[in-house]
C-alpha cells in the first residue's frame, strides 16, 4: 500500500478530538502493536490460545491467584454475562438508578438474562449498605424477584469513585445477606489511577467476587473481560458466555489487547493521563462564572451546569453531550489521548462564549 | 518498541497452520493496515463514523441500493440480531437441522431472542422447498409458533453451496408463504468464489431479505455485519442490536475492516485462495486408498472418513476436528493463509499414516 | 356423597374470615351455580365454546363494540400477556414504582417477556402526566428501552382511585408520545363502585387501549380477562396468550364465571359491598386514638399505622398483613363476603389491644 | 335462581359428545362437588390453605414420601415450569419430536424459559436409551446447549405407553449421564390404568424425578400439578412457579379438584372408563374395511387413516381432529363422560360414511 492509497482512505483527520466520550478515541499506538505481534500462523480459536493463556497471568498477578479472566467483546456483554453467571433464573440484582445496566443498554439485562434489576436512587451514583438496604428483603417470598447480586460502578457513571472502605462495607453487608457483589469496571482503571492504588484493593481484597474489566475506554479498538475473582460466584461462565453471544472466535486479538494494557502500565498511564486532563479542566472551569461543577471530579469526567445557548454554541467548537438537557448539564469526557492543548483550547472557547 | 521487545511478547510460531478451522487463523495484513489507518483523533461512537458511512457505500455496490450494513462482533451475533429483528415474538425459524444457529450457538437464538427453531433434516445441508414444507404450515393455529423465517446457510455447514437458482426457489417459496429469508453467510465470500459470482447473485439479486455478512472467518480479527437487503423485513435493527449487546463503541475498527475485505477484492482474494487449497487437498485424497470424501467439495472445507487410527496419529501432525467421531468423519478446513506447502505436507503425512 | 362424607372432608371453617387479602376469600354461590351450568356436554377447547362467544358480547356491553375479552387464567397473567402484546421486543413499560408488575410478579414481566419497567415514585400509587415525563423520552436512543406503554392499576396498590379525568390525561399524555395505556384492573370493579360510574367511564370512555379485567377479588374461584379495547393497541393476542402458558383448555369454565360476575350486577353488587365495609372499618378505626389511616380509603383497603406490639397481638385475633413492617403499617382487606360483625369485630379486637 | 333462569343461562346441549378431545369433555359432578365443598370463609392464599396440605398426604400416597406437589393451572404450565426448575440457563432437554412441549406449547418453553429443546424422531412417541443417544453428548462443549433433562410422554401424544421397565431404562440411561429424567404426565391416569399399575410403579419407583400431573383432561374444570419427586433434582419451585405466572391465588380451588379425582380412585376410575371405550372404538373400527388403524390402542386414543371424503362427511356428524392431512390421518379421542351409545353411534356413522 503505497501512501497515496493510505491517504486516500483515511476519512478522518485523527488531530480532531471532542470531549463527548472516550469511546471517541481510538486506539493506543502499544496495543495496535500488540495486535500486529499476535498476528500470523494459527492459534486455537475460541480462547485456548497462547495469548489468552498468558492473559490469565497477568490478571492473576493484578486480581489474586484465584481470579480467570473471559474476555468478551463490549462492556454490556461483560455485564450480562456476569450477572447471568452469578444469578438463578429467579435472581434479581440491586443498583443504582444511575448504573449503565440501568439506563444504557436497552434492556439487555431483562431481555438476554431475564434479570429483574431493583434500582435505588443515589445522591451521587455510589451506594451504601444503607440505600441497598431499601431493595435487599424479602429472599423466601416468591412474590418477589429474590435478590442475588449488588451491582456498583467503579467509577460511577457520574464521575465519582468509591474508597476501598466503601466497597468493602458493601461486600460485607451483601455477603452477610448471601448476596454476591459484582463491580461494574468499564473505567476501573481511571477508579485506580484516582485513588492511586492497585486495583486489587477496591476489588478482590475487599470482597468484590466477580467484576467487568474495560478495555476499550482505556485504550483498545475493543474488548473487555469478565473477572471472575472469587470462583464460588459463578457457574459455567464458557456457557454463559457463548450462548450470550460473547465469545470470540479469534480470542487471542481480544486477549494481546487486554495484555498490552495491563503489561508495563499502559493501562495506568492512560488512566492517570485522562484524569489529570479532567482535573485541568475543572481547575480552568471552575475560575469561568457562571458555570456550576455538579459532581467532585474524581476520575475522567466533568460535569458542569451552564447556560443553553452557550451549550449549544460550545457544542459547535467541541462535541460533547447533554447529560440532563432539562437542567442544562453538561458532561465531558477525557480519554487517553486528550492533550493539555485540547484542554485549553477547550476553556478558551468557554470563556469565550460565556462572555459574550 | 525494540525488536527485541517484539520477539519476547510473540508468543506463538507465526509460521505454524493447520486444517482445523478458519477461525485459527489471523488477519490478512491488509485488514491491519487499515485499522492502523482508522487509528487516531476522535471518530463518533456506536456507529456515526466515517468509516461506518463508507461502509454502507461499499454494501450497497455489491448488495444493491436499498442495502444498509449493521456491523456487529460475531457470527452467533449476526445470525440473533437478524433472526430477532426480522420475528415477532411469536415467530419460528425454518433451518436445517444442520444449521450454525441450531449446533453451535450453546442455544442463543433460543434464550436471547426466545426463538422457536423449526429443524428439518438434509442430505447435504441445505434446504429445498419440499424440505420447507415440513415445518412451513399452521400459521394461524396458537398451539404452534409461527413460521416467520426460513433461514440458509451459504455455504453450508458440511461445505456444500446452493447455486442462485435453489436460493431463488427457496425465496419464492417463502415468499408465497409470507416469510422472509435470512442467509447465514458467515463463508458467504467462499461460497461466491465457487459459484464465480457475485454475492448479489444468490442475496438480493433471487430474494434474500436479510443476510449475515461473515468478515471473521475472510480474514478479518473479527467483525460480521447483518445486511439488510429488504428494509420491510425488520424492525429497529438498531435497538435490537443494542439490546442483543452487539453495538461495538469504537464502530470504526469493525467497519473499516469490513471495507478492506469488500474493496479491491480482498473478500474474494481471500475466497478463492482458502478454496484452491480445499481442492487441492481434495484431489490429494482422492488419490489416498481407503480415504472416502463424503460431501461435494465446493468451498474450503473437505470432510472425509478414515480410521480412527490413522486420525489419531494425523492429529498429532497437523490440528483438525473430528466431524462424527463414531462415523470416523473429520473435516479440514483451509482458510486464506493456508499455502501450497501446508497441503502438501499434510498429504505427505495422511498416506504416511495409511500406509503404516 | 353423604352430608358425614361432605363433613369428613370439608377441611376448614367457613365461617373464618379474616383481613389479609381479598384473594383469601371464596367464590360467590352465583359463580359456583354458573359453573355447575356450563358443564356436562362436549364444547370446543381453548375458547371457540358458547360461553366464551357470550362473554364477548358481555364485555362488549361493558368496554363498547370494539372490545374483545381473552381470558386468563390470573391476574400477573392478564398484565404480562397484555403488555407483550403491545410492545415490541424492544419495548418498555413505565409504571408507579408500587405497580404489581413491578414489586410483586417474581419479575415474570421481565422473564417472560423481556420487558424492560421504568418504574416511578409516586405518592399515593397513581401516576400523573408529569410524573411520566420523568421516564417517557428517548425513543430514538437505541442506548434506551424503548417506552411504549404507560401502565395504571386502578384502583391503585394502595387503595386509592383514578377519577376518569385523571386516566383521560394520562391516555391524552401518552397517545401524543405514540404510547399505548394499560390498566391493570385487577380491582377494577371496586374503583367503578367507588367512583359510581361504568367500568368504561374510566376506560374505553378516555383512552385507555387494554386492560387487565380481574375476577379472582371479586369472587371467581379463579379467571381473569384481557380486554383489548383498541384492536390496533395489540397483535396476535391468541398466540401471546397461549406461549405465555395462560391458554385455558376447558376455557368455558373461566368465561362462565366471568359470564356470572358481569351480568346482573354481581360484580358490582361484590365490589359496593366490599368498598362500604372498608368503610365502616376506616370510620371506626378514625374513632380510635394512636391509629392513623394513611391513605384516602377509596376501595375496599384501609392502610394504617399502629404500634407494633398491638400488631402482633391483633393479628393472633385476625390474619392479615404488615405493608411496611419497619413503618409499623399494615392493610387491611374487605371482600365481598366480609360482614358488619366481622368489621365491628376487628373494630373491638383493635380497641381492645390499643387499650392495654 | 329459578329453573327458568337456569335453563335461560345454559347455552349449551349438555347431551352432546365428541371424538375431538379430551378438553372439550367438562368436569365431573365429585370433582364439582368438592369444590362447592371448599368454599367459603377465608383460607390463606397461594397455597398456605388446608386443602393444599391434604393434597400432599395424597400426593405422597401416591408418589412417596418426598413426593410434594405444586399446583398449577395448566399442563404448558407444568412442564415449563418444571423443566426451568430443572434447568439451568444453559440447559438443554432432549425429547421426541412428537413431543406436547415440542409441537403444541407456541414455543413456551424457549421463550418463557430460554430452553432449548434436542428433539430425536421416533417410531410410536416414546423414546429409548438409544434414541436419547442421538443428542445426549457434548456436556462440557460451550458450542451445544447442555443436555440436562430428558423428558417423556406418559402416555405419549400418540397414545402409546410406556412400560414400567421401558421408563427404567431411560431413567438409569439418564442419571448416569448425570441427567434428569421429566415425565408429562398429561394423561398419566391413562397410562397407569392401561398398565394396570399404580402411577408410582411407572414413576418414583424406577427413577422419574420430576412430574406433570394432569388433573384437567382426567375430570377437573383445571388445574394439574409439578410433582417433585425427587428433591434434588429441582431448585427452588416456589419462585419458578410464581414468575411463570402459574401461581393461583385461591390455590384450593385447584387442590381441592386434584384432591377429589385422587382419592377413592375417582382418577383410576374416569382413566379406566375413557380407555375401554377407545377400545371400544377401536374394536369396532377394526371391523370396519378399508380403515386402519395406525398405533397399538393403549389409552384413551384411536388413531386411524380414512378416505378423506369420509372423514369431511363424519366430521359433520362427529367433532374430531385430522391429526395429518395430508396423510388423512384422524385422532378419536374418548373422555370420562364417553359413553357406549356415544361409540357406537360413531362407529354406525362410519359404517354409513364408509358404505356409501
Amino acid at each position: 500500500m503505497t501512501a497515496r492509497q493510505t491517504d486516500a482512505r483515511r476519512r478522518h483527520d485523527p488531530a480532531v478530538r471532542g470531549f463527548a466520550s472516550d469511546n471517541y478515541a481510538g486506539a493506543h499506538p502499544e496495543v495496535l502493536a500488540a495486535l500486529a505481534l499476535a498476528n500470523g500462523g494459527h492459534q486455537v480459536a475460541y480462547g485456548e490460545d497462547e495469548y489468552t493463556e498468558a492473559l490469565q497471568r497477568t490478571i492473576r498477578s493484578h486480581f489474586g491467584q484465584t481470579a480467570e479472566a473471559f474476555p468478551v467483546f463490549n462492556g454490556t456483554g461483560a455485564n450480562v454475562v456476569a450477572l447471568q453467571a452469578m444469578t438463578d433464573r429467579w435472581g434479581a440484582v440491586i443498583c443504582a438508578d444511575s448504573a449503565h445496566i440501568h439506563v444504557d443498554e436497552c434492556g439487555a439485562p431483562e431481555r438476554v438474562g431475564g434479570l429483574k434489576l431493583l434500582t435505588v436512587p443515589t445522591e451521587d451514583g455510589k451506594l451504601t449498605p444503607e440505600l441497598i438496604d431499601r431493595e435487599a428483603y424479602g429472599w423466601d417470598d416468591e412474590h418477589r424477584a429474590m435478590p442475588q447480586v449488588v451491582s456498583i460502578t467503579q467509577n460511577t457513571e457520574l464521575g465519582t469513585v468509591y474508597t476501598p472502605d466503601e466497597v468493602r462495607a458493601i461486600c460485607e453487608h451483601a455477603h452477610e445477606r448471601n448476596m454476591l457483589v459484582h463491580l461494574d469496571g468499564s473505567r476501573i482503571a481511571n477508579a485506580a489511577a484516582s485513588l492511586d492504588v492497585p486495583m486489587r484493593a477496591f476489588t478482590n481484597a475487599v470482597g468484590v467476587d466477580v467484576l467487568s474489566l474495560g478495555g476499550t475506554k482505556n485504550g483498545a479498538l475493543f474488548g473487555e473481560a469478565v473477572v471472575v475473582v472469587n470462583p464460588d460466584a459463578v457457574r459455567a461462565m464458557k456457557h454463559v458466555r457463548k450462548m450470550s453471544m460473547q465469545l470470540a472466535s479469534k480470542m487471542r486479538f481480544i486477549s494481546v489487547q487486554l495484555e498490552a494494557l495491563l503489561t508495563r502500565d499502559l493501562w495506568l498511564r492512560n488512566a492517570r493521563h485522562a484524569n489529570s486532563m479532567a482535573q485541568r479542566l475543572a481547575a480552568g472551569v471552575r475560575e469561568v462564572d457562571g458555570v456550576e461543577i455538579l459532581y467532585p471530579v474524581q476520575a475522567n469526567a466533568v460535569f458542569a451546569r451552564l447556560p443553553h445557548d452557550v451549550t449549544e454554541r460550545l457544542q459547535k467548537r467541541y462535541r460533547f453531550y447533554f447529560w440532563d438537557e432539562a437542567a442544562g448539564d453538561v458532561r465531558w469526557m477525557c480519554s487517553f489521548d486528550t492533550t493539555e492543548e485540547d484542554v485549553d483550547g477547550m476553556l478558551a472557547a468557554l470563556r469565550e462564549e460565556m462572555g459574550r
